[in-house]
This record gives C-alpha cells, sequence and structure tokens, in this order.
C-alpha cells in the first residue's frame, strides 16, 4: 500500500482500523540500511522485519512471496470475524505490480505478458480464492467487494513492470485519462446483478461515504465531504451528473463533466526529466497537450469529448459551438467548487531522513534498530 | 464491401456466389456523375440504382438506412435457404464504420461515441437479429457464424467517424498492429463454448480454407494457400505456431511468429502527406518507428514483444540476447517464405476512368446508363 505517510501520526490503527499487517510504504529498496533504511512490514503497532531482509524480493528474478503473505492474511482475517460473527471491513492493498514489480514461484513466467502478467495472474487468482471464501462461509451475499486502483498504469516502467493503460493518454503522474482512470468492479451476489455496467463516474474518495452508508452511517456533518455514495448507482443503476477535478499538488490542472474534459494546464514532466529517459507518455506525443513545460490554459481550458476522443488527441477548435457550450457548462462548476475549497494541511510537505523508518515500534525486539541521521526538517523537492 | 473491383472478371457471381445483393465498392460519395460516377448497387447480375440516388446518405446528419437494408437482405437470405433446407454461405459485408459512416435514424445519436459509436450499436443489433433468427429456425447448431474485420480502425478519419484501436501502435493502412489485428468471435452453439478465447494467430484468408473443411472439401492442390484450417483452434482449442506476413504492394514490411514481430521496413506515410493532416498514428510517435521515411531494416530488423509490448513502442535493442534468438527464428521462416513465393499478377495496377460503373449492366432498365469518357489505361497511382 502507498505512502500512507510513515510519521506515526497516520499509522492505520489510529485512523480507524483495528488490526493492519502490512506497510507503510511501497516496497522500494533494497536500501542499505545506512544512508537509508529499508521499509519496515508491521503487524499492528510493531514493525515485524524489512522488505529484501525478512520480506525477501528478488530483483534479478521478480520472486517474492509477498501476494502469498497478503493474502494468506486476508483469509485468516475473514475467517475469524465470521467465527466472531463480526461484521468487518477489510483493506487490502496489494502492490505486486507496482515496480519492482513481484509474483510468487507459481505465478513467474506463466503469462505472455511478462514479470508483469505474471504478477496480475497471481492477484487475479488471490481475489479469486478471497471471493470463494466469502462464497464457502455463507456470506457472499452480505459482503460487498470493490476492486479497482490508485491510478493508472505507471507508463515509466513500461514495458518489463509497466501496465498498458489502453486507449487512454499517459500514465501515473499525469491528469491525462492514462493517469487517472480505472476500471473498477463491484461485486455484492444477490444484490448487483452479475455482468452489468456503469458509466456514472466515480472517485475513490466515494469509497468513504459508500462504505459508511453500507454500515447505516452519514457521512461527518462538519465539513465538506467529497465522495459521493455509490449505493444508488451499484443497486438501483442512477447515474449522477458530478465533476471530478484533477489536480497536481495545489494545481487544478483539469475537470471531467459527463463527457467533457478540459485541462486548465498541460504538463507530462520536465525536459530535464524527460531528456533523461523517464518518460510517462512513452510512444504518444499530442502537440500542445503532452507538454514538457506547464502550459496554462485557464483562460481557454483544453476541451476533449471523451466518449468521442477517450485518447484525449482532438481537443475542440476554441471557435467551435460545442467548445462555447462545453465551456459555459463547466466554467460555473469549477468556479463553485474553489469558492467552497477551504485548503488542507500539507502532508506531503516536510521531508526529513531522521523519521524515516530507522527504528520503528517493535524494532527492538527483532535487534532492528537502526541509528537515525540528524534531524533535519527540509521542504521537499518532487519533481513530478 | 471494399474493394471487390469494379471490373466484370471480379463480379461474386462469376467467384462461387449464387446472390448477390451489395456494391463493389465503399459507398464513397456523393459523385456529379460527370466527372466521376457514383457507385452502383447491384442485385445479383445487374444494378439496382446508385449510393446517394437510389440508396441515399445524407453526409450532413450522417443517416442513411443501408445497414437496415442489408440485414432485411440477409435475414430474407437465411429464411429462404432454410425454407428449401439448402446449405448456404452468407457473406455479410456491412460497411457502415467506413467513412463517410451511417446509421439510420433509430440508432443516430443513441452512442457517446458520436456517429461512429452509432454505427456500431445499428451493426451489434443487427448481428443479434441474424443470431436470433438462426436460433429461431431452429438452425444455430448447424450453423457456424464469423465475426471479423478488414483491418485495424482508419484512425485517418478519427475521431468523429474513426474507431479506436485501443492499445495497438497507429490504423488502417500501417502494417502496425493497429493497422492488422482485429478481434474475431467464432459462434456455433453445441459446437463451440462460449466465453473461450484463443491465442490461436490466425488471417482472414484461413476462413477460405477453414470453410472448406466446414464443408467436408480440402483445398485445391494445385497452387500454394495461405489459409489454415481454424477448425483445430476452435472445436479443439489447438494452436498452431505459424507466421503472419505484412504487406504493403509488393513490400515484405514485417512478420508475427509467436510474440515476436520483426519490420523489415518501417513508413506511416509521405511527408508530404502528413504535413497535409493526413495521420495513421495520430497522437502516436515512436522513434524510428512511426518514420514518415520509408525506412528499411531488413539486415537488423526491428524486433517487438507482443506479449509484452503489444503497442509496438520498445524495440529490443540489437545487442540483447532475446533479439537476437528471435532473429535466429524468424529469418529461416522468411527466407522459407521467399523462396516458395509465386508472384501473383497485380490487380490493382491498372486505372482507368473509363471502366468505372458508368454503364453497369442493367442501367438501360433504369434509365441510368451514364456515358463513359475515352478509354486511358494507366498505371494507378497509390498514394499510401
Amino acid at each position: 500500500m502507498g505512502h500512507l505517510g510513515h510519521r506515526p501520526q497516520f499509522h492505520p490503527l489510529k485512523h480507524g482500523f483495528d488490526e493492519w499487517f502490512g506497510s507503510p510504504n511501497c516496497h522500494f529498496g533494497p536500501y542499505d540500511n545506512k544512508v537509508k533504511p529499508n521499509i519496515p512490514v508491521y503487524r499492528d503497532w510493531e514493525m515485524v522485519g524489512r522488505f529484501y531482509e525478512e520480506f525477501p524480493i528478488n530483483l534479478k528474478t521478480g520472486e517474492a512471496n509477498l501476494t502469498q503473505i497478503y493474502l494468506q492474511e486476508a483469509l485468516e482475517f475473514i475467517r475469524t470475524q465470521h467465527a466472531r460473527q463480526s461484521p468487518f471491513f477489510l483493506y487490502w492493498a496489494i502492490d505486486a505490480t507496482h515496480a519492482p514489480v513481484y509474483a510468487s514461484r507459481p505465478f513467474l513466467g506463466t503469462s505472455h505478458r511478462g514479470r508483469y502478467g505474471d504478477a496480475v495472474r497471481e492477484i487475479d487468482d488471490s481475489v479469486g480464492k478471497i471471493l470463494s471464501l466469502l462464497q464457502n462461509l455463507g456470506i457472499s451475499k452480505n459482503t460487498f467487494v470493490f476492486f479497482t486502483s490508485d491510478n493508472g498504469a505507471a507508463l515509466i516502467s513500461a514495458p518489463k513492470e509497466g501496465g498498458s493503460n489502453g486507449p487512454f493518454l499517459c500514465g501515473k503522474q499525469t491528469t491525462f485519462e492514462g493517469g487517472m482512470r480505472e476500471p473498477a468492479i463491484a461485486w455484492w451476489p444477490g444484490h448487483i446483478a452479475a455482468g452489468q455496467v456503469s458509466r456514472q463516474l466515480g472517485s475513490i474518495m466515494d469509497l468513504f461515504t459508500t462504505s459508511l452508508s453500507l454500515a447505516g452511517l452519514n457521512p461527518p456533518s462538519d465539513r465538506v465531504i467529497d465522495g459521493l455514495n455509490l449505493l444508488p448507482t451499484m443497486l438501483q443503476g442512477h447515474v449522477m451528473d458530478r465533476p471530478i477535478f484533477y489536480y497536481r499538488g495545489n494545481t487544478l490542472m483539469a475537470v471531467t463533466l459527463g463527457q467533457y474534459k478540459a485541462h486548465f494546464w498541460t504538463w507530462t514532466n520536465s525536459w530535464e526529466e524527460f531528456r533523461q529517459g523517464i518518460d510517462f507518455c512513452p510512444g504518444q506525443n499530442v502537440s500542445g497537450v503532452t507538454t514538457h513545460s506547464q502550459e496554462e490554459h485557464t483562460k481557454l481550458p483544453l476541451i476533449f469529448h471523451l466518449g468521442r476522443d477517450p485518447g484525449e488527441r482532438f481537443p475542440f477548435s476554441f471557435a467551435s459551438d460545442e467548445y462555447q457550450d462545453a465551456l459555459s457548462r463547466i466554467t460555473p462548476v469549477v468556479q463553485q467548487h474553489q469558492m467552497s475549497l477551504v485548503p488542507g494541511q500539507p502532508q506531503l510537505n516536510v521531508c526529513n531522513q531522521a523519521v524515516m523508518n530507522w527504528a520503528p515500534p517493535g524494532c527492538e525486539k527483532l535487534g532492528k534498530c537502526l541509528t537515525p541521521p540528524e534531524s533535519v526538517p527540509e521542504k521537499c523537492s518532487w519533481s513530478h
């Protein structure tokens, strides 16, 4: 699971979870435990090991048992909750398809898609085992399952460790459809008919509100909640017309409203990065759209029709009637959004090597506490 | 149906068909019947009208009833054969998705994909009606249905009148996957299980051999037949390892063998065309691959792995072991192909405005015979 935040205040058990197995960051590494420590894996409050140490990942062969470990944790959690007759919420955040991509030995080399395909096959197999357990325990009709991804395929890792965004433009790190648009599957036998397709525009933020609704709760009323309850969509086929706002940092890059998408800023990555071979849009180039400088279009946004042009290749002519019509619909929605926005406290602005997992709770029991460097808080530098 | 050839010797009734309703070319136009005649529609030996005249197409709204007319012809043909208890072969070549794209009024404006999507929906609906008729007549278990396309989406017509090739590179007119790779569906209830997926590499030429096999016949033995019988693939799941050769004119541009594809020549279209806005690869650009000059790579072909890199974005390094291994497998297959090839007579080399549908058979009954210009046979100029 990516970037939960590694500081103590971001610990899942401080955010409503009763149990946790996993890591506060992705499985980057290996590190030397001198300049940087390897990233720890936790059970509840304490670390139980580190990636590349107790939780090995062979970068050369791509072999790692992590998906199998996460699968067993999920199955065990479900069995325990079922035995207790407890309702439960499981957030199963596997990361095998994040570079460095890994799979366990039975899956390595089994796909036509290389290591990335092997990882997808293992995830697919694992999801199947979780669904089978729910059915075997007789609780599938009481269990809502939602499957999706937090971003489009990271094409910087393609072709060996990256997926494909099909017809969509660019990949992860951008606000083009390839970076932001993901498939999602909702499963709830007896409630959601198999094989239905919804065109509802949703966001992962909707899962918060939707989960509350499933639990019979209302979202807190003391703040603006961006997420919508998707149950009317999934159960009754309702489609709600709502905008989705695309940000990079504090910059509103784009908005989607119905089939229209307006870009207020275009940027892939810097010329400097691009010239080093870092490419968020390999093989793709839309003139004036996949720009390597940050181009402002706030006065006259670039507008695409995602139905006819899902690949964002053909911006409307500014002079066309359809452009003027789309803009007249988008403008008030964006104004309303910007007027009602309450800026949050940036969570990723302070970097400090001293707080980076040197001696997480529990390290002393394992004899794995490392000595942190001197504490030097700095403004983080985010290259993208 | 595209480009059957308009000269009398190419008439379908001279090539094994007993009945014909359709046109020897696509529905281009409208023409002025002076410089060029509108393209005729035939029933059997004689024309019954012309596109934009007896068979109207409204270019502004996209409305035309042609798919409905072709559908009624197909349903009537099937009913008649069934009443006669005759076995039958129907080649149903609809062209609504070829620019100028059209749909009938009940379908116009019904998709999120614009006019192209409307046309696809009408074709989908029509295919459903044909399959339903086969089921209602009780002959679905005796009827083999194969659905595919003769080329990838023509991206020169995108976004208003062109489809999408998803993750594949470029479109129709090129030998990249977007131009040559199409989905195919085989339907034969009771023989082919629903939902199966085959990774067999096939070609439309295989339908000739496959159809003969279904009829209990062997292909002629006095010549080399390129098509394979696909029944073992469709009925027993066999996968045959066979190359597919990609030509433009007489030039072998590329070959696919297993997951490997080697390009001996790369070319999209000329700089001259491209600068006029004719683009076979809109939004796509792979350096050294989507070239606008005809680049020769016969000595050291560009090789891609279509499993890991279906979009042909990452050619192998010439120095890699995988390149050398793939090349050593591809080279003898290409040599064998070139040694055994018997060049055919070019069918599209002679152009003559005088033979272009001015006075097709039957025109006199309709009072629609036009006066051809003087006969001036010329070598054809094919810009792509």
